[in-house]
């Protein structure tokens, strides 16, 4: 079974590690890259080394974008003049929502099919299913590809417009500093009494599946904008986060984390809100109106 | 087969829900509450009622004392002069390691065994073998009477010094309101742009477990005191913080969580650690020396 050509613009970490990607899953693999021996592996490895990108963009109607940022996708496309007129761009650089969506714009102007990505993983997790590739634009192009693309790892289709990726990219990453942040708090303060890191650690990824299950049924409710405290309100919540400053300042572990949680609960108490669930905290963060 | 009795002192949500446990389950079940009507429920379901705490205590080796905080447990078992002798205390009422310690110490001049606990789910939880129970104290107690308080939930344990489940207790709700604030931080941005709680949600839940495979790699590095950069750099990080910010300013949603953290990734860039892994962040929590 013959497998369909790709082209990859940009060979960094993540850019190479999509090539090899492609490679190792037997698609004939073009590669470009400014500096020309950062190919040198994967041609090594069968990948052939495109001298332009109007070359390489003309070798494979699948071409994904992994370079620096959005002005370098620009400057390298631009001068393709027609050369992108029935191709699919891939584009994985990351930027912002607003720029993913110019940038759409403008490769409609080109012919080309528009598909943004986000990479919800390093590059040693590239090729892994369990990796989430998001992607939003074209689902028509996503769905063309689909099997090529889930090479890379789980394409994840959110959807027509393309700012939308990029958009989830980033409140992911920030989800995953709140993790990590309340992670390394904790991990401070058991282990000022003595607990190693690896001792908590599996009670921590334990809890995590729990709180996940509130995740789930709290989007329920924001959608709903109804938010009954059967579980657990948020003025019980408040008078347990005492427990945990004054454990904390005890220990003289940094408590700015859960004192800005603690702000955010009390304020919602104040406006009346203590006998409701967390979930209802979202009006912290929401743009006022 | 004949089970073990038990008794629970405190009658309050939780307290109801933990002797109604022990009840379905098959143990023989005292319960004492200073507002006797609380117990109606439960003696319609086979609970004994006692009339008084040295009663209730007198029924059971194994005692389970849930009440509003630690001077209300001391109220209670103070007056019971020698009756406490060859029983086993399991506190799980909420308060400090600080507490947990010293109440362990006056269990031992009674000669009762002392176990203190931290219970990880809401009172609808109860009794599902997924909720974790933590316990730190008599470990001897513990495996006497693991059976038993298997009942309740999944029986951690967690050492010898009876402070550590609390501390645990308090550093998990942490880590809940951090996931929670980061969770509700992604969700309304991509809410501003239209995007339901709902759709996010699964998305979310699925990165949460890819975050967690970090956390257990992150944890072998703070104690090892190695921080390798080799999936992603703070320098990385923090470069990608400011799509975040600014993603999020452009919507009006609230900033104070990613810019906290983006305030720790700085200091450790500005320390020199940019080449580090996000664990090196530990030290921003850590007391200072």
């Amino acid at each position: 079974m013959s497998r369909e050509s790709v082209t990859v613009l940009g060979l960094g970490q993540m850019g190479s590690a999509l090539a090899a990607a492609f490679l190792a899953a037997g698609h004939p693999t073009t590669v470009w890259n400014r500096t020309p021996a950062k190919a040198d592996d994967l041609v090594a490895d069968g990948a052939r080394r495109a001298g332009t990108v109007a070359d390489a963009v003309a070798a494979s109607e699948l071409v994904v974008v992994c370079v620096l940022d959005y002005g370098v996708v620009r400057e390298l496309l631009e001068p393709l003049a027609g050369g992108l007129a029935g191709r699919t761009l891939v584009n994985v650089t990351s930027g912002s929502p607003e720029q993913a969506r110019e940038m759409a714009r403008w490769a409609a102007g080109q012919g080309a099919r528009y598909l943004d990505g986000g990479i919800m993983t390093t590059p040693p997790g590239v090729g892994d299913t369990a990796s989430m590739f998001l992607y939003s634009g074209s689902t028509e192009a996503l769905e063309a590809h689909r099997a090529t693309l889930a090479v890379l790892g789980d394409p994840i289709d959110l959807g027509e417009d393309p700012g939308i990726a990029s958009l989830y990219d980033a409140g992911l990453l920030g989800m995953m500093w709140s993790v990590f942040g309340g992670w390394l708090h904790a991990t401070a303060l058991v282990g000022a009494d003595g607990v190693a890191a690896g001792a908590f650690a599996p009670v921590a990824l334990r809890w995590l599946s729990t709180v996940g299950l509130f995740v789930e049924r709290y989007a329920g409710q924001i959608d709903a904008g109804r938010y009954p405290g059967d579980d657990a309100t948020i003025d019980v919540q408040l008078a347990t986060v005492d427990h945990l400053l004054h454990a904390g300042a005890l220990r003289g572990v940094d408590g700015r984390l859960p004192e800005l949680h603690r702000e955010l609960m009390a304020k919602a108490v104040a406006d009346g809100h203590g006998g409701d669930s967390y979930a209802r905290l979202i009006e912290a963060f929401r743009p006022t109106r």
